[in-house]
């Protein structure tokens, strides 16, 4: 596979492509073709031959694509053929939510510590791990190597929370506070805003 | 405006646009460009004048874009020019936090009520609103005329808490839950799925 500088945008729809493609997979679907995924996904069947091309050959003209060998391939180009330790700032409702969420068991995604600076949460437990002390974050964080943090605190905390983890060794954070965090470049971030999946779907209401 | 039969990964790049416009908007920002936009956003701006021409014509070449006029003209085509009452079913950590996220103020979305099935949450107070019980939701939700949903509960039951909805009327559901809902064709769901977020991260790292 060639590294070549793969435009963000054509990157973005690589996990709903994985995603498709380990549904078909685990209904026991051995091939599938572009515009068959096109129709699952909600994209043209040119978009999905044009975004995969860019990786290298993965179908055969008129055979269509091995979802086996696509899902072995999308999953070696987004690098999660691996495991990766996450560590969550924030241990309220929403940090309590996630950090008992269900789905992250098999994508390789592991909340390994969480931190909060709120006295009353210090020491609680939820599932198998402690919340600890925000003090020590950076410290512990950048000792553990752990490169994936989640922000679940409010707002007006996040952007301080933000960069005590890059101070970290950080360099991939997906917010779900509603405030756009300003990051040094080489880091990224992801933000989770409910008001954009609801006006997505406000377009089609009457 | 001219309801043509837009593309939904079009529709699905609005919203986006209308973020980072209002974000220019409140920072001030009278005139933009789309290549500007692109720069922000991380789409070319070819792709960004072609998805605002299915709507008609917004800039004048070599002008731009007014900023406040393309705010207008995308909240009314999103229908987020008035405001949206929302249910939200599921009343443990994570519909607590969202029940009270900040984020919805100014964007015209309200949850409006709770509902949960387990015995020991029906009857609290979250913020101004009491949780419900669930048994009377299909009802009520008809009843109230309320068409966008929020699903907060465990993947186990997030199917037959969407068929209820649907049941009630509801034509839009946001989904929390680690699950593929299947709804009949004519309503809309998004599914909020942190581990695209995070495998369009890991893309990047080494």
């Amino acid at each position: 596979m060639i590294a070549k500088d793969i435009p963000d945008i054509v990157v973005s729809r690589l996990p709903r492509y994985l995603q498709t493609l380990e549904h078909m997979q685990k209904d026991g679907i051995r091939t599938t073709s572009s515009q068959e995924l096109g129709d699952l996904i909600g994209i043209s069947a040119a978009q999905i031959r044009k975004d995969l091309s860019q990786f290298g050959e993965f179908g055969k003209q008129g055979k269509g694509y091995s979802v086996d060998f696509l899902v072995d391939q999308l999953r070696q180009i987004l690098n999660v053929n691996r495991s990766w330790d996450i560590v969550l700032v924030g241990a309220g409702n929403l940090g309590h939510a996630i950090a008992n969420y269900q789905g992250f068991g098999n994508h390789g995604f592991s909340i390994v510590m969480i931190f909060d600076s709120d006295p009353a949460l210090i020491g609680q437990k939820i599932g198998n791990l402690t919340v600890q002390d925000a003090a020590q974050m950076v410290d512990l964080v950048r000792a553990s190597g752990i490169k994936v943090g989640m922000i679940t605190v409010p707002a007006q905390a996040a952007q301080a929370v933000a960069d005590e983890l890059v101070k970290a060794g950080i360099q991939a954070i997906l917010n779900y506070a509603p405030i756009n965090l300003t990051v040094p470049e080489g880091v990224h971030v992801q933000h989770v805003d409910p008001i954009i999946y609801l006006q997505r779907m406000t377009y089609y209401l009457a």
